[in-house]
Parts: structure tokens; sequence; C-alpha cells
């Protein structure tokens, strides 16, 4: 749906107010604009670029929020967090992360930030990986910096579905599909 | 099949000799006879178990073998390697790979040894994981010894299938299904 300029200037900043970490290549898809187009409104809005909203929130204590995991053994860092809901990690990928040969980072390290933040997101003592499905879209390099997205996608008693997409700037890098056991809700 | 115990028992000592990794449980299946035959078996012709047969093979110096990257890099111990073939390692969980409050190994060490395995069957000097199909089948508490097994299932000029189980004695408790791209064979 096209909207006119103030239309959309105006649920940008609602939509930035409740997903903080949307890039802005999803907001013009969103929106049907240009990257460029949005770019400018976060201009004229003085809405900070995706990096710097990061930033902002990176320094908060989520231990008295997480469930199922104390933070520290959440592997990244949490920038962002709703219980059953969604949560956002970023992991920058540094020489202990890479194959020493090709500098690409290994697998199993994305795997551990997406499938620590698949546990993270659920508000429940108890959360434990039963399967996944997991591709890795393009090789991610030392020195870039994986911001990764777990949704809850699906919810019963005791079972949960978690995507995980996990981006350098705007391109995916891995995509996942969790399926959770939970203890059951009493 | 059904065989006389002495043709059972030759047909034992040679397939212990081609696949030294070999369970009893998988043994007991394949000539359709119980566990207890089988150690039984073992036991007259002086064959030691599973544990003590990997011990035997786990001080090989891999290095020489391996193409795809240097055995430090191989999460757990690698005592078995046939390239494009297949490759075992075993991996003891310790402190340091189980979720503090429960002590459940975390998912992500499992997934490491089942997929630097699999990196590490491939006779080629790049090897990237693209996509992968997991399960948890149990979970692994602190102190017990995982035994991986990685065995290549399908292979094309730049594409590699490899499944992965692994087991902490007899049961299983990992498994997945590993594509890999490797760089096209001259």
């Amino acid at each position: 749906m096209k909207y006119k300029k103030k239309d959309r200037q105006n649920k940008l900043v609602e939509m930035i107010e409740e997903t903080p970490f949307i890039t802005d290549e999803e907001l013009a898809k969103k929106f049907g604009v240009s990257i460029q187009t949005i770019r400018l409104d976060r201009l004229e809005l003085s809405i900070p670029e995706l990096r710097e909203r990061i930033k902002n929130v990176a320094n908060k204590n989520w231990n008295e929020e997480l469930r199922a995991l104390p933070v520290e053994e959440v592997i990244g860092e949490v920038v962002n967090l709703e219980l059953d809901n969604l949560a956002i990690s970023i992991l920058d990928i540094k020489e202990e992360h890479v194959f020493s040969r090709n500098k690409i980072a290994r697998g199993h390290h994305l795997f551990a930030q997406a499938n620590s933040l698949a546990v993270a997101v659920i508000n429940d003592e108890l959360a434990l990986t039963a399967n996944a499905e997991i591709n890795f879209t393009r090789p991610v390099k030392v020195g870039e910096r994986v911001v990764a997205k777990a949704s809850v996608i699906d919810q019963d008693k005791n079972r949960t579905i978690i995507e995980v997409k996990s981006y350098v700037q705007d391109e995916l890098v891995f995509e996942g599909k969790f399926y959770m056991f939970r203890s059951a809700e009493k």
C-alpha cells in the first residue's frame, strides 16, 4: 500500500518504536518505496540508523526478564526481548569464530547464536531444542556483525516453534526453524 | 539372516575389523540376535568393548589425512576417518558444555561436533555447510561421552550429503543431515 509522505513518516515512527531493529530494507518493502526514501525519511525525522538504535539498547540488563537461561549463556549480546514473541541479539565475528584457512565463520557459531536466542525467547524455565531446519545463505567473514532475530511463530502447551533469521546489514546469512520443548505451563 | 554360531563369530570379526566403531546394538540387529549374545561372542573372541576399541585408535595423528580443516578445528576427538566415506569422533560432555541450571548439554555443542565432522570427512580443501536438518533425540548430561559417526550418503561434483548420528553408548542422542558445498574437483 502506498502512503502519502506525511502518513508514511507517521507510520514509520510508530513502526520503529514497536520494532526498533527493523532494517531500512524491511521498511522499504513494507511501504513499497526505495531504501533511499526510507533513509531520507529517517534523516528528516532524526531517527538514527539501525546500528545506532542497537547500541542504544545494548546496555540494558536482561537478566530480570530472561527465564529459560541466564543472559551470560546466550551466545551474542541480547538487544531486544519480548518473551514468547521475539528476541534479537548481535554477534561480532572475530578470529575465534572463523576457519583459520578462509576466515569464514564456522557454522556452529551462527547456529549457537540462533539456538540460544530461541531458548532465551521462551517464557519458561525449561526449554530444550527438539529439531531444527537450518540454512546458511551466505558465508560470513571475520569482522562482520550478525544480527539475529528470533520470532515465535507457533505455540501450544508444551511446544514452541521459533524462526530465527540472521543478517549482516540487510543480507540474510542464516535462517533456521527451531522446534522447542517447554515444560507444560500451569 | 540367522547364522550358526561359528559363522556368526567369523562374520563378527570381519565386521568389527571393517567398522571398528560399530556398537553391540548394531551388531545384534545385523545378526538378528540379542545384545547379550554379541557380548558373549566378543568375550569368547577376546574382542574388547567399543569404548576400548575407540581408545586404541584415538592417539593417531589425523592431520596428514584431513583436507578441509586442521584437526584442531574439529570439535571432539577424531578416532576414525575415511575421506569421502565416514568419520567418527568422541566428545566428552563437561561442565563447559551444559546449561548451568539443568546440566543438559547445550545443543550447539552437539551440533558443532557433528558439523565439524561433516566438514572433516570431505576430501576437498573447501567445504561449507549449506543446509542441515537436525534432531536432538534425547538430552545428554554432563559426564556422558558422545560418539558421532558421519557417513557420506550422496555426492556429486560440488555437493555432498552427510548423515551424522551421535550416540551415548547405544542410545541415539542426535542425528543430522548436512548438505555441504565443496569446490568442484578437477
